[in-house]
């Protein structure tokens, strides 16, 4: 019997300012990346987020990043190696604690936006991120991309790779960069019918058509723009009446 | 035979800016007051300060304060109490999952500058602190002013008083303002006779004169002003010569 | 014939968090208080709200606060006078600056939130703010509160009194106190009568029921919550039909 | 008769830390870059600093930078155009706000750090300054690299070279990067006799021996390392006895 686990950014509010729906979303995903105070998320947020995912029974992840509210974590840094991995470790480490004061701790780490990207590309701020990771707690998986430079960075680490129901693929597996047209798919069924591919058959047809294998264990749905809430749960349902668990990776 | 904590602020640079002589406090005193990153501190310098405290036997503790890095802490915030409470939280849990990377471990908590002298008279900022502390762990003492209401506010939890051999006290055993003359002792030999006094004898003179008693289990010096270290290392010095054993309190 | 200014605040979201319908609001005012960046108002934002504003024949304002993101400038601060002049200067330049580029200016300057409250009622940090007006462009008003400590701490300057539509009052013409039940009026045809009668008589109905007068040369919109912007609208169109002239102050 | 230029960064302080010696550096450099608070800079330093440059005769530039407190403006950022443009702007702005109010001006612009090091290889990011430039004042001169990107981004705006008496240079005009040996010269009589032959003769020798010319109509020294500023003013010293006349480019 297939499981997987649903992932989706929580906690991206900042003070006055509120973005997505952590309520809704909380009754939809396994897991929960939960924004650490750099790019987004304040302490009373993070904490708001973490009583919430305790009581849905959702995983917490530290979604990590770059030290960048005016960018919101979206701009590449040339962080030095050392201060990023004190950073990251920063991160975990405040959210973590606060984690655990609802009855719930850290259970993997994503990093976000540009570092997502950047690590996926760069050893040696991947070996920086994985370095916060190992200093911090060993067992704590890594959720990132296919293919990313992480998982040679991190190979003593768990490094689990995600897939992107709204995102087209290369035939070789590859996301299509947002670069291109047609890197994100709007229709809302297509969505839902290639989460169920992804899940159910490990596979999904790439941008030429040809079928092409996604291997994830979890999937990452959004919520952030209007009506992303709505399809993040249409995902959810198509994969449950598919016969799939949603099930935390953690 | 008589003992005495030593505490003093370490880690209070910021990226490029330092402050203070870390490396030099670390050989006096017994309990290191840690930047948290709200007023100063920045990742990679509170892992280094934890570094240094496991290395030389130092305690760590957590200097939380208001988000104010502009201010260096120094400008008293009406923080609404819950929001104050998470701010708190997140500051503690950053440095002790930093500390214990290093094998350390926060060992108590004490509020930095203003937020110091708003919770020595503001019941509700001074239980939104104490709210923090219990909720992490209420074993961690609290190190703050004698007559704080901080006493009240956390009468669950430990609190230390600590006593200032630079600061003028007032008949009753309050600080003389430093909006006042004479409210900082300048002359080293007279710090260092009042420090060994407050340890030895549990009292001191105060502006009037007057033997006023100092019940103190720490004694707070500084490391970031010229001169500074210098007499730092003279008082502790001078407690050693004194019978005085210097400990930590936590 | 009765003129009247309306004046909103504009620009406040930052990066990637957005705030109010800026696009709407300048359709309504006739003055906008645009952030400078401490509370609220990235450059990106401020220039779009200038270019805005200046297409619309809408005044702009400085809408200065206390450096604080986290807290949207909502948390007083005891900043030392001569700090606050210059981060008040600070403020007005940088948007007076950005202005010009897009062919306007700052025309006049409104204190946010904490700042505009604690300038109420405090005369060195309404001296300081006064100072920076004065040193900047002693020409520029300042838009407060009837009965302000500003008055004051800025006779030599031309200060402007503004009215509340949403806002109950007392007898003796002082706003109620937020922390009083009924302080804010929901009910969007009272608020629009209020207005009206403002701007027409020059007075309004007291929390008891007794006339009041509220002479004010401006009025004051809100555009951040679920309907604000209808409401605002609907003000306007009711001064409009009161045969009352929207045109701002400054 | 030859003039050279001296400029040097003033203001990179930010609140309690200090950085560099403005007042010894305001009797030494004809040019001052003047931090504007995104790297380094708070307020009331920037209008400190703007008095004392006044009061010396030492012109006011702009130095701007991305918006990066913690990482002190070092660290590359993939910031998009039109948000460069508009933080770019936004410093200038405020910058020259505050020097107007003390009798100056801003009458250049250096951008610092990894920006400036940036936008000598990047047109993209070089436009989105010059940009900010042409649209705040396009009679604004910018210093920078010899070679760089900026040369061409804004060919219709003044770009003036400057020079590093403290760095070594390639024997096709560029300098050594810092991650070669030898990159930067310690050696105080070295500095002083480089500074010399590039004002005087136009060329300096290149790190195989070989002449290279210089041409610039300014020399960058430093003051915030120990000994800088006595460095700084042996260059300047070294300078008037050979002839040349320490003058402002701007």
């Amino acid at each position: 019997m297939a499981v997987i686990d649903i992932n989706a950014d929580l906690g991206e509010g900042f003070g006055r300012w509120e973005l997505g729906d952590d309520a809704a979303l909380l009754s939809i995903v396994t897991s929960a990346n939960v924004a650490c105070g750099f790019h987004a998320g304040d302490p009373l947020t993070l904490r708001r987020v973490c009583t919430g995912a305790v009581q849905h029974g959702v995983t917490i992840g530290a979604q990590v990043s770059y030290r960048d509210l005016a960018g919101f974590g979206r701009r590449e840094m040339d962080v030095p190696p050392d201060e990023l991995t004190a950073e990251i470790l920063y991160q975990i480490a405040a959210l973590d604690g606060i984690a655990r004061t609802q009855g719930g701790r850290v259970a993997y780490v994503k990093p976000h936006g540009a570092l997502y990207n950047r690590i996926a590309r760069d050893p040696v701020q991947a070996a920086a991120v994985a370095a916060a990771v190992r200093a911090y707690d060993p067992a704590l998986p890594l959720l990132t991309l296919p293919g990313s430079a992480v998982f040679a960075a991190a190979d003593d680490l768990t490094v689990v790779a995600e897939a992107f129901a709204d995102r087209a693929y290369t035939p070789d597996g590859r996301l299509v960069s947002r670069r291109e047209p047609g890197a994100v798919i709007h229709d809302p069924e297509a969505v839902v019918r290639r989460a169920v591919a992804m899940a159910v058959d490990g596979e999904v047809k790439a941008v030429d058509g040809t079928p092409v294998p996604v291997r994830a264990r979890s999937i990452c749905v959004h919520g952030d723009t209007p009506g992303a809430v709505g399809l993040a749960r249409a995902v959810r349902d198509a994969l449950v009446a598919a016969g799939v668990t949603p099930e935390p990776f953690a």
